[in-house]
């Protein structure tokens, strides 16, 4: 019988006893609990890199695995401290729109915001609300029976636009990795609901299997790209690229050096595609 | 059936090898064992930094624990290597002062020297004298079993000071943390013998319910404190604040600054709170 | 019954998800399975000190554990994937040299390619194909069952030579720590085979029981030594010293110094250990 998993994603760092005394509060509620640290490190209160880092990762954790994902800049509770299902997984975190990544690919089956009475805290809510209430998850418990039912919806960020109805796609820039990497909103993985498995078909068969270009210019920052690369390998050392990187996403790398300084832009910056006039 | 657990708070750092090996060598001794993390990334050689993390965080650990607390700045064995049973936990340490915030909570139920005759190291007795220990711990062997008992007292900080005859309270400066917050001895958690139980309703009916000010005056460095915030958020940005943080003790902040610098205070300065004439 | 260890030596990091998700894929296909990281801090690319780190540790681990070992300047799959069974260990890695320093010890049983035709990645082998075969050998999958049978030998790194017929030994560099301790290939538990059974009766009864320069001369970087002390304590504060490290290595060290810097020394270079007269 498998140990209940609690995969875990903060910007606590691990310098301090943050996660440290998380985990030994779980482990006091659920002894059989199991951690897997995803990362500590993302730059403080940046919801976005932790949403991206979150959407790009949990579909390779086992079924019923619980995240718990702390990373707030409100002070205290402003914003409420929410747990959601999904069917495979659940995820405890604060209603700040850092499922959206998430819940853009899988509708919740339940939402509940935390509310249980002696789960008060002065300062650190990540030990005193947030981990006891992955380990009550991971011990068994039921949404229902730690929180109130939303029936309003979540926080979350807007999706990427996409105008269907003249072929162009507009996504815009989700994270920039520590190699200075740009990752758009447009993916593989990210967008199935029904606007993007339209998306797909449009998008991805021609990128695998003739050049990119025969249909499609990609705008970022006044560069125009007309051809998508497989690895980081496939263009010279210092040449900027499009590229498709390991998360499924659409990336902007340069081999060896840093794409967002190249192209001067930061998280929220558009990202274009429009087809070209077809050729028949 | 619960697992043995091993909770690690060293200053080894994780980018070399040292914490890895330790567990490989506690899983060979105690194959069930499980470990968590605190920190390793205690300042090193800091020995009140590595008191203070641990007296702070313990006691949130699931009964039964092993904490292996590894911080020394020692070159070989000068400090005895002991294990120490207060009731709930066990403890396998230097004798050098690092578990003096948790003894001043609970005197020990049995202190033991490590002994064992083939645990001798040349450079790194983390791997071969307290992992070894904390793991045999782990698999049930008694405190008495790994060593001789200890009769003649620890190597413990002295407490903080408290006339109390004229109810002056005097503490100090025991931990600064990597945001510049000052933490002090005078705690709700920290001081739970005699003395403290006397302090405490002296402190915090006051701090809980109506300004501090109404009977006592705080000060550190030269600066007068008449309130005790409760959250870093209370107090505007810049300014210097009084507040009781997550951890139960009596800190100095500025809000989105550094305390220790705007007070130019160092670890062991005196705190002192006076109690102003009662309004009878 | 114990679990499955799977023990991690990557440069992968941990600011990144990279080694949180390889643990989601291995939990995937062993949920049994249990993690101990060495550390995923390796200097990038740095395949010579990932092979001295996993040397100077894997005997510490309990048998059966599985060495997860992802360390490798190429792009893409250059370096085949390979598994390597030596009996007590397995090692899944790239085959670039990193298990040179383990191979010198233990001739491997079985060594294979990675063969699995699903296990096909962009940019991420690490978890798309070196973690896969980590959980699979970790689950009881058999070496022959996941690759192809290796017959014509490993890439390796060549051993320190040893100038038997005239008693010269010639080691060189070959780890520099984050202290600038210069490590040595010249050690007591690294050439356990034909040429260093030699090697240790020649070099260590010598180094324990009389003074060092009675028999030989070491030298370094234009510096030769007399003495080989036996901790970091043992000579005065900045002076260089040559010592055998808590790996068994021969090093040099300066106490409270940096020895790389004060002898100028890389990766590589040569060390030399010259036999005097003998005085009988």
């Amino acid at each position: 019988m498998n140990r209940p998993l609690i995969a875990m994603l903060t910007d606590f760092g691990i310098k301090d006893h943050y996660v440290g005394v998380m985990k030994g509060v779980m482990k006091r509620i659920c002894p059989a609990a199991e951690f897997i640290d995803i990362t500590h490190d993302i730059p403080p209160q940046d919801v976005r890199a932790a949403a991206y880092m979150l959407a790009t990762n949990y579909m390779y954790f086992p079924e019923g695995t619980v995240f718990l994902v702390v990373v707030d800049p409100g002070v205290g509770l402003q914003r409420k401290p929410i747990a959601v299902d999904i069917g495979d997984y659940t995820f405890v975190a604060p209603d700040n729109g850092v499922l959206s990544y998430v819940l853009a690919q899988h509708k919740p089956l339940l939402s509940v915001e935390i509310t249980e009475g002696d789960r008060i805290s002065r300062t650190f809510h990540g030990r005193d609300v947030f981990a006891p209430t992955a380990a009550d998850i991971a011990s068994g418990e039921k949404l229902y029976e730690i929180g109130a039912i939303i029936s309003d919806g979540l926080n979350l960020y807007p999706k990427p636009q996409l105008k269907e109805d003249k072929g162009i796609i507009i996504g815009e820039v989700i994270y920039i990795d520590h190699f200075g990497n740009v990752v758009t909103s447009i993916g593989d993985c990210l967008w199935l609901d029904d606007e993007t498995l339209q998306l797909k078909p449009r998008f991805y068969p021609e990128m695998n299997s003739r050049p990119f270009s025969v249909y499609s210019e990609l705008t970022i920052a006044g560069e125009t790209f007309t051809e998508i690369n497989r690895t980081y390998g496939d263009a010279p050392r210092g040449s900027l690229m499009a590229l498709v990187g390991s998360n499924d996403f659409l990336e902007f790398a340069v081999n060896q050096g840093n794409a967002a300084q190249r192209l001067d832009v930061k998280v929220g910056d558009p990202v274009t595609i429009i087809p070209k006039q077809e050729r028949r």
